[in-house]
């Protein structure tokens, strides 16, 4: 007998071992996160019915949805309210850390990086803007929102804030060169490292949405981040979101 | 005039100021963040609707629905559909980094930390579970469910593992002490530390909310962890879920 949710055995019923000590939600969920590693199961794919799922493993549904309870928490599944519990996309792994780069993040992931100015213009340092670049309030900033891709599929909006009149450049800059670290460098800046990042979770707004080709209400993670250059002075503060389903944050000690 | 969104002159007019090269819709959104810093607008404070806002700023409502959205991606306000425009909560900050303990974080955000056991027993190892902790499938380990809170409201649910046999008294010293640092001291581990931590976001489920004592659907920031000790071998592993309203994760670098 193949542990699997798709029909196992003759008349379709996967039995769950019973007296092993293991309860039969937990031998479920971990025959279903087997077919998940193993790639029976694929992103995207919807997984049997509750009543399914309970005939197949000869359980109640009760057991069923502690199975798949387990599997949402270990971020494996997603219940849809109303149809259904679908596997999970392995999202990109996006490190934070000192040296935190887009394109170099990309990179290592193994896909291409790309991006696009939605807008850019000079203008003034709002309160948050004003704190984490040390300026006062009202001060002449650069702002820079972008959108960047992965394999050409939106992974996060920024919204980039530089201090004027030392970042005048900038924008010219990353039109020409795709690359912040190269738009940086062209204003003089050797080398950054990130000071801060602050993570929190929101739901996407109609046009974040639109913006990020996902679907209204899907979960975004905000990262607000600080870089600053070799003496330390910042240089950049950012008001980041990325589509929560295409990116996990990973954070090196 | 001062500048707030609460009625300012003789005819709660509040003028923005045309010709200064900043667009109306960010200086009302600097107005109103002004008005959330200074605590004139508290947490929880629900905003004028667009239209009060669009009579009171002398403004289109287009106007006013791009300085809410502004406001939004700064964290500082949150729309719910078809209740209006809520100011944010601030919420905790929680830092993350080689050093990261539950209990000192809380008292550094000052607050008093808590925590109260779910659930412990002991299992077997699931295929993350192994992985992280570079055990065999199957191999026992001991399972600690807990609820974290900071001054009395829930703040995270936990699910560690740690290898067994080393940690078979675990448990029983984390109920004495109330920490896992001292419980951890207990089993011999003198110091240790974390070695990646891996964030997403989802929506909390029905059991998740209340466990966490929020609305359903709210959001989950999930943190999973792996803690080393001094010969780095892996001590422990956690999947956890903070609620996103009361954490911020903080990443120092």
């Amino acid at each position: 007998m193949t542990n699997t949710v798709l029909p196992a055995d003759d008349n379709g019923v996967t039995e769950v071992a019973r007296g092993r000590g293991i309860a039969a939600w937990r031998q479920i969920a971990d025959e279903i996160e087997a077919d998940i590693r193993s790639e029976r199961l694929r992103a995207g794919m919807q997984l049997p019915t509750e009543s399914q799922l309970a005939t197949r493993f000869a359980v109640n549904r009760h057991t069923v949805r502690r199975s798949l309870a387990e599997l949402a928490s270990r971020g494996l599944v997603r219940a849809t309210q109303g149809r259904g519990t679908f596997v999970e996309d392995r999202p990109m792994p996006y490190p934070i850390g000192t040296r935190t780069r887009f394109s170099e993040n990309v990179s290592r992931a193994g896909r291409e990086a790309g991006g696009k100015v939605l807008e850019a213009y000079e203008t003034v340092a709002d309160p948050g803007v004003a704190k984490a670049l040390a300026i006062a309030l009202g001060a002449p900033v650069m702002r820079l929102d972008t959108v960047r891709m992965a394999d050409g599929s939106p992974i996060s909006l920024g919204n980039a804030y530089f201090p004027m009149p030392r970042f005048a450049g900038l924008v010219a800059a990353y039109r020409d060169t795709g690359t912040v670290t190269q738009a940086l460098a062209a204003c003089g800046v050797s080398d950054y490292r990130r000071l801060e990042t602050r993570i929190s979770a929101r739901l996407a707004g109609a046009e974040e949405a639109q913006k990020l080709d996902l679907a209204p209400g899907r979960l975004l993670l905000t990262v607000e981040s600080i870089n600053v250059d070799t003496d330390d002075a910042p240089i950049q503060f950012t008001r980041a979101a990325f589509a929560a389903d295409r990116t996990e944050l990973v954070v090196e000690s």
